[in-house]
C-alpha cells in the first residue's frame, strides 16, 4: 500500500514568496522582531505530527480551549497599523487594524444569533488608526477606535486567527481537511457498521474523517431494502437531487438512459462530469448481486494523477489545462439536456489535484479544441486511462446484499465488470451528496465528539 | 442604459495563439489550403449579428437542419491523419481520424438510447489510420477502418462539429449562451406574466433566454400564497435544497440565523458564497410588502467588475486572485457549519468574469492571507463595493404582493433597504436553482419552440 502526503508532495509547488517568508520566519522565530511584525509569528512552532488516519490533524497545532496562553501585553504599532499581542509564553502575533475593526464582535457590529457581520463595508474605514489599546482585567484585548467605538477580543479568538503562516496553515487544515492519504491496489478498504454510523456520533465521525482522508469507506449490515442511502444521507443532512432522481436504481433496464443501466462493463469513471459541479460524494447500496460478474473496481484518481504528473508531465499539463465538453440528454426525474466543460484533472492555485472529471460515456462528440491540439488530448487521456487501469492501482471488491459503499466522487474513479443475471436482477441503489454538506456534518460531529478546537 | 458585449470586451484577452490562427484563417478562408488543413475552415463566414435580446444567438451562424450543404467530396489526408470534407458550397472542414473513430455512431460504439459513447478508450487506437473513405448514395461520409469496422457520419452532424474557430465558437455559444448584455441604472427590468411562463413554452423560453443574457426577469401576476417559487422551479425541473430549506421565508425573525431575516438594510451581496458552488439562480416572490422601506436594489456585478478591471486593474487583480474564507453556521433545515474559500470575482481561463462571490455578512473573520496582503485586500474590496453602490449602477424597485423576481445569483448583487412593518410582516419566499438545470430546460424549450438547431 502506497501512502503519500500531498502536503509533502506539493511543497515544491508553493509560492516562492510564501517559502521565503517561511525561511525568514524560521530564522526569527524566537524574537518579536520587525521581521515578525511583517509576517506574524508564534514563539515555539510545535512539531506537527499527522497520523495516517484518525481524527487528529494539523489543527492539533492550534491551542485547545483553556490551554492557550493568555495575553501578556498588547500594543499598537501605529506606523505599521498593526496590533502586536505578546502572549504569556513569549510568542507574538500581529493583527492589522483594519481587520480588527472589520471583525469587531460587539452586538452593533455582529448579529450574534447568526454569528454574521452586520457592520457594512461602506462604514469601514480601511485606513483606520486606533485611539487606545489595553488588556482588560479579564485578559481581553480592548481597542478604542478614533470614533470612540470600542471592541474587545478574547485571547483564544485572536490566537486562532493569528496571521503567521503556521497558524494559518493549521487553521485551514482544521477547516477543510485537505490532507489526503493516497493508495493503490494494496488498500484494505476501511469497513464500519452501518447501524453504528447511524446511531453513534463517534462512529459517524470516524466514517467521515476516513472518507475525507482516504476517499472510500465500506459500511456493512444495512437492511436489504430500498431507502438506506436516503437514510444515510439524512445522517449528514440531505442528499443532492439530480436528473436521475433523489436516489437512483442501478439495474439493467430496457432503453437505458445511462450506460450504467445495462449489464455491460463500466470502465473507470467519475459520475456526472456533465454537471459543472459534479456530486462530491456517492453512496451505493447493494440490494441484489449478479450471479456472475458485476464486481466493483475503484482507483485513487489523485494517486494516479500524481504519477502522471511525475512520469508524463506533458500529458498532465494537457489534461489540467484543456476543457472538454460533456453531454447528457434523456429523461428520468424529468427530461434533461445537460452540457458542461470540465478539465479531466482539476488543480487548485497551488497545483494540488482537487477533482477528476472523467466519464468516457458522456464525453461529448463536440470537441472544442483547435485541430492541432486534438491528438495531444487523445494521447494524454489514453496515457492517464492506461495508468488507472494498471492492476497495481485497482482495488476490486464484490458487493453483497446489505453492503453500502461510500466514496469521494471527486477523487475516486469507479467501474464495474460486466455481469450476467439469470433469475434475479442485479440491483444497487445510489445517491449523491456534495462535499460542502458532508464537511458541515463532519465539523459538527467533531465538535460534538471532541469539543470545540 | 449601457450595453456592452463581453465578446467584444474580451477580444484583447483571448489567447494570442487563437488570435494568430484567426488571422491566418481570415487570409485563407476561400481556399482549401494546407493552412486550412491545420485549423479547419468554412468558406464563407457569415456576418454574425447578435441581437440585444431575444432568441437568436451566434448559433444562427450554424447551418439549420435541412439548410446545410451536402458533401461534395471526402478524402483522407493520411499524412496529417485528417479527413477532408469539401461541402457543396465549396467550403472545407477537417476532422482528425482519432476523433472520428472515437465518435463512431454505430450501435456497437454508441448506446443509442442514452446517446452515450460505449466504445472504451482502452479499445481506441489513438494513432489509427483509415482504410477507405467514400461518400454514400445518401450523402453520408463512410469510413472503413483498418480492422474493417465501418463508421458512417451524417453531413449535418459533421458540419456542426467542424473544428474551425468560427464553427467552434458558434457551437459553444449555442450550447452555453455565454454572451451577456451589461447594464446600469437605466435598465428597464424585462417583465413577463407568471402564468404565461408556466403554461406557454414560447414565454418560458423568452424568460430563460433573457434571464441568461440580462441576468434578471420580473414576473407579475403570481398568486399571493406560498408555493409559487416551487411551482416555478418545477417548470424548469427542480429547485436546489440548501441548509435554509427547499424554499425559505424572508421575514424579520427572532434569533435570526441569517442577516436577511431581520428588518435591517441588506447591502449589495450575492447569496451563499459560503458554499463552494453558490446557487446560480434565485427566485424571490413577494407575499407581503413592508409599510415603509424594504425596496429592492440590484446591480450588474459583471458590468461593475469590468469597470473595476479598466479603472482599477490592481484591485481587479487582487479580487480575482485572493481566495477569501466565508462561513455560515446555525440551524434551519438542519444544523450546519459551512465554510468555503472563494474569490470575490471569478474569471475563467479566457479572463471573462463568470461569477461574483460576495456577502459581507458571511465573510469569515478567518482571513487566510499573509499580513502584507491584508491591506490591499481591504482597499480593493472597498473600491469594488463603492463602485457597485454608485447610483448610476443601481436599479431600485419595490416588490408588491404577487411579484416574483428571478435573477442570476452568479452575476447580480442584490440588496434591500431597511424597513418598518406595523400591522403585517413583510414576507418574501425564495428558492434557488443551479445554472446547469436552468440551461438544460432552456435547451429543451429552444428545441421545442424553434426545432433542433
Amino acid at each position: 500500500m502506497c501512502l503519500q502526503k500531498d502536503s509533502l508532495l506539493f511543497t515544491a509547488t508553493r509560492h516562492t514568496t510564501e517559502l521565503t517568508f517561511r525561511m525568514l520566519y524560521s530564522l526569527a522565530r524566537f524574537k518579536c522582531s520587525l521581521l515578525q511584525v511583517l509576517k506574524g509569528a508564534s514563539r515555539t512552532p510545535r512539531p506537527i505530527t499527522v497520523p495516517r488516519f484518525g481524527h487528529q490533524t494539523l489543527a492539533a497545532a492550534l491551542p485547545a480551549v483553556g490551554g492557550s496562553p493568555g495575553v501578556r501585553q498588547a500594543r499598537a504599532l501605529d506606523h505599521e497599523r498593526l496590533l502586536q499581542v505578546q502572549w504569556d509564553d513569549g510568542a507574538c502575533s500581529f493583527y492589522p487594524f483594519t481587520w480588527l475593526r472589520d471583525n469587531c464582535q460587539c452586538p452593533l457590529c455582529t448579529l450574534q444569533s447568526a454569528q454574521a457581520r452586520s457592520i457594512l463595508l461602506t462604514d469601514l474605514d480601511v485606513h483606520t488608526g486606533v485611539d487606545q489599546v489595553r488588556v482588560t482585567d479579564s485578559n481581553k484585548v480592548s481597542i478604542t477606535w478614533p470614533d470612540q467605538h470600542n471592541s474587545e477580543f478574547e485571547p483564544d479568538w485572536l490566537k486562532k486567527r493569528c496571521f503567521s503562516p503556521e497558524a494559518r496553515q493549521a487553521r485551514q487544515e482544521e477547516l477543510f481537511l485537505n490532507e489526503r492519504d493516497f493508495w493503490d491496489s494494496g488498500l484494505q478498504i476501511p469497513t464500519l457498521d452501518f447501524k453504528e454510523v447511524l446511531h453513534d456520533d463517534k462512529a459517524a465521525l470516524d466514517w467521515l474523517m476516513t472518507l475525507r482522508r482516504l476517499g472510500i469507506v465500506y459500511l456493512k449490515g444495512a437492511p436489504v431494502e430500498q431507502g438506506q442511502v436516503a437514510r444515510l444521507s439524512q445522517r449528514i443532512g440531505y442528499l443532492r437531487l439530480t436528473f436521475y432522481g433523489h436516489t437512483w436504481q442501478v439495474q439493467d433496464k430496457p432503453m437505458a438512459n445511462n450506460i450504467a443501466y445495462t449489464s455491460g462493463k463500466l470502465s473507470l469513471h467519475t459520475d456526472y462530469p456533465a454537471l459543472h459541479h459534479p456530486p462530491g460524494v456517492q453512496f451505493l447500496h447493494c440490494l441484489q448481486q449478479a450471479q456472475q460478474g458485476g464486481e466493483s473496481e475503484v482507483v485513487d484518481g489523485f494517486h494516479v494523477a500524481e504519477f502522471l504528473r511525475r512520469e508524463h508531465p506533458d500529458a498532465f499539463n494537457t489534461l489540467t489545462s484543456l476543457r472538454v465538453d460533456f453531454t447528457d440528454t434523456g429523461s428520468d426525474y424529468c427530461d434533461f439536456s445537460v452540457q458542461s466543460k470540465n478539465r479531466i484533472i482539476d488543480v487548485d492555485n497551488e497545483g494540488r489535484v482537487v477533482r477528476i472529471n472523467y466519464n468516457n460515456a458522456t464525453r461529448d462528440s463536440v470537441l472544442d479544441l483547435p485541430l492541432d491540439q486534438v491528438q495531444s488530448f487523445y494521447s494524454s487521456l489514453k496515457t492517464f486511462v492506461e495508468l488507472m487501469d494498471q492492476p497495481e492501482n485497482v482495488v476490486t471488491y464484490r458487493m453483497e446484499p446489505g453492503d453500502l459503499v461510500t466514496f469521494d466522487n471527486w477523487r475516486l474513479l469507479h467501474g464495474r465488470k460486466r455481469y450476467v443475471s439469470h433469475s434475479s436482477l442485479r440491483h444497487l441503489e445510489g445517491a449523491y451528496l456534495d462535499w460542502d454538506e458532508v464537511m458541515s456534518r463532519l465539523r459538527i460531529l467533531r465538535k460534538a465528539v471532541h469539543g470545540d478546537s
